[in-house]
């Protein structure tokens, strides 16, 4: 059975001062004596007193609740940006409301108007990554809208991305600092924003160690198979080189294995680096390779601070984006990196 | 800037009637006449009117919020659950709150409390399959708790699990019905309950033609190297076998690659199924593998609607499945199967 739960009232019965003196000194408002309010805090954290959403919800208008609004919510991507946001928004005492438009205008208009008459204390919109550009929704709203994984076609709209200069950066000082100095780049279309980004990255860090790359970048798709038939075109260049930044962990696994077959030793003779930290995000460790990981997690937990930090009337709008880290794994730093544990 | 949301004052002056009997109308409570009704409901659907949460929860002392405590939210596994879950609440206009307990007992607890204070109208736990019990949370509440990707130690508590069961049973069918007879199953540990109940649909869908597998299951872990070493084995055994049945994607991967370096052609000399459809959560439409699809986000959705329809009381508690689905791949139907579109 439910034990009741602990009410403003028993706050100030056991403070032993009135309802609105309690609620004065809990809500920082009102003239309230400094040990006083001490004393009705330290009571209410004894007693694990929370506001009653509803009853505050009535007093203040808001809805405590911020609807969320992804393009395509079982995408691989969406999918921790919108975790995150979540998480986030509920250690705030924030509710969510999660819409998935399918890329639907329909069902989004039907969400956007949902949205709406719930009376949403913000929204945050989760996209497709750095190369789809949302419509702005933020004139539909009189509450913070902000774009998570996202930007939208206004510029002065709030947007949060995955920082993918700094992971072309972070992948390459991390092969330069295991001692690699030919190191190349096999990733996707050179048309994609996050593949330029990865590049630029890459050759600022190359640049302030005085190295070039190991030839130019070799452009394909995201696929594994393209990792594969790329590492063969760079064999067959006569090119040298020991280290390979792979632009996600599937051409990484596609490089792997047509360098393993032509005899080559990882990480001995060639360390590689993937982007995305898919293995990560299982349970099962698997540190066989070295990634940098986008926390997109974070993306969409920044999202969510942002919004609540705007619904507070303390947040400036802007783009922002989110450090990424590298996962150290055994396809740079070798036996150092333990073994998987046993998953069975 | 924002229409003002309509009111349900606006609907009844465009209906002609009272406030009260417009609210009936809607409600479906009281009497009114069904002509007046029809053209009350008419009126609501015309002007986009949508009930106004805040004032409906002081109404009926529903919060229209529901809990949802995950023990590992961004798990691979704990997502798709999660953001079904998240989506069919949503859709039933319920906000959530999602809280990562992080496998930690304090976290948990404090969670627990929120969600009281909160006053939800239900709580979904999200778990980590069918292989970790989950200690009972339904005592501490007064409102539905339903346990998805997840099972308590309490039997009379509500849970939903993906059928892996059938999933080995729709893997076998779909390799007899493209041709297969001799089938290996190459898998991860046989304590495990997922891997047990794919294997007793394997044997069920076997006999069911009269067939027998090649050779007993090898049992391993879950990965990639595993798949690899285990491909070997068989084919060190002698044991003829024209497919394989791969406990999971990662698994089949290993084979494949060992089975092509062994020269054995993919699907015509042996046809190979995967689970779990890792690559369509993707957008990048990889069809290579044929993959049995657990539907996660469905196991999430199913559990949001128990939790709807206990609220309604129209719920009976019970152990229940969601069932998963062939996603058809190159790995058993070869060219029928179109090449994966571009995505540079």
């Amino acid at each position: 059975m439910r034990r009741p739960a602990v009410t403003l009232h028993d706050v100030a019965r056991a403070s032993g001062v009135s309802i609105s003196t309690a609620s004065n000194a809990l809500a920082g408002r009102g003239r309230v004596a400094p040990e006083t309010r001490d004393r009705v805090v330290a009571t209410a954290e004894r007693l694990e007193f929370r506001p009653n959403a509803l009853a505050r919800s009535f007093v203040t208008g808001r809805s405590y609740t911020v609807g969320i609004l992804a393009e395509h919510a079982p995408g691989t991507f969406s999918m921790p940006v919108l975790i995150g946001a979540n998480s986030a928004l509920s250690l705030s005492d924030l509710a969510s409301l999660t819409y998935d438009a399918q890329n639907d205008p329909t069902l989004r208009r039907e969400y956007l108007l949902r949205m709406r008459t719930r009376r949403v204390d913000g929204v945050i919109v989760v996209g497709q990554g750095p190369d789809v550009v949302y419509p702005s929704i933020s004139h539909s709203f009189p509450v913070p809208v902000v774009y998570a994984y996202a930007h939208s076609e206004d510029p002065r709209d709030t947007s949060y991305q995955p920082d993918n200069v700094m992971a072309g950066r972070l992948a390459t000082e991390h092969l330069i600092a295991t001692g690699r100095t030919r190191i190349a780049h096999i990733t996707a279309g050179s048309t994609l924003s996050a593949v330029r980004d990865r590049v630029s990255g890459m050759s600022a860090a190359l640049a302030e160690s005085d190295l070039t790359p190991a030839g130019a970048p070799l452009h394909g798709t995201w696929r594994r198979a393209w990792g594969a038939e790329a590492a063969d075109r760079l064999l067959a260049s006569g090119i040298e080189f020991d280290a390979v930044f792979a632009g996600n962990d599937d051409i990484a696994h596609g490089v792997r294995a047509r360098l393993e077959a032509s005899g080559r030793r990882i990480p001995d003779d060639v360390a590689l680096v993937g982007v995305d930290n898919f293995n990560r995000l299982t349970r099962m460790e698997d540190r066989s390779l070295t990634t940098i990981d986008l926390n997109l997690p974070q993306v969409g937990a920044a999202a969510a601070e942002h919004v609540l930090a705007a619904i507070a009337g303390t947040a400036e709008s802007g783009s922002f984006s989110v450090p990424p880290t590298v996962v150290p794994g055994r396809s740079t730093l070798g036996d150092i990196v333990p073994d998987d544990p046993p998953n069975d």
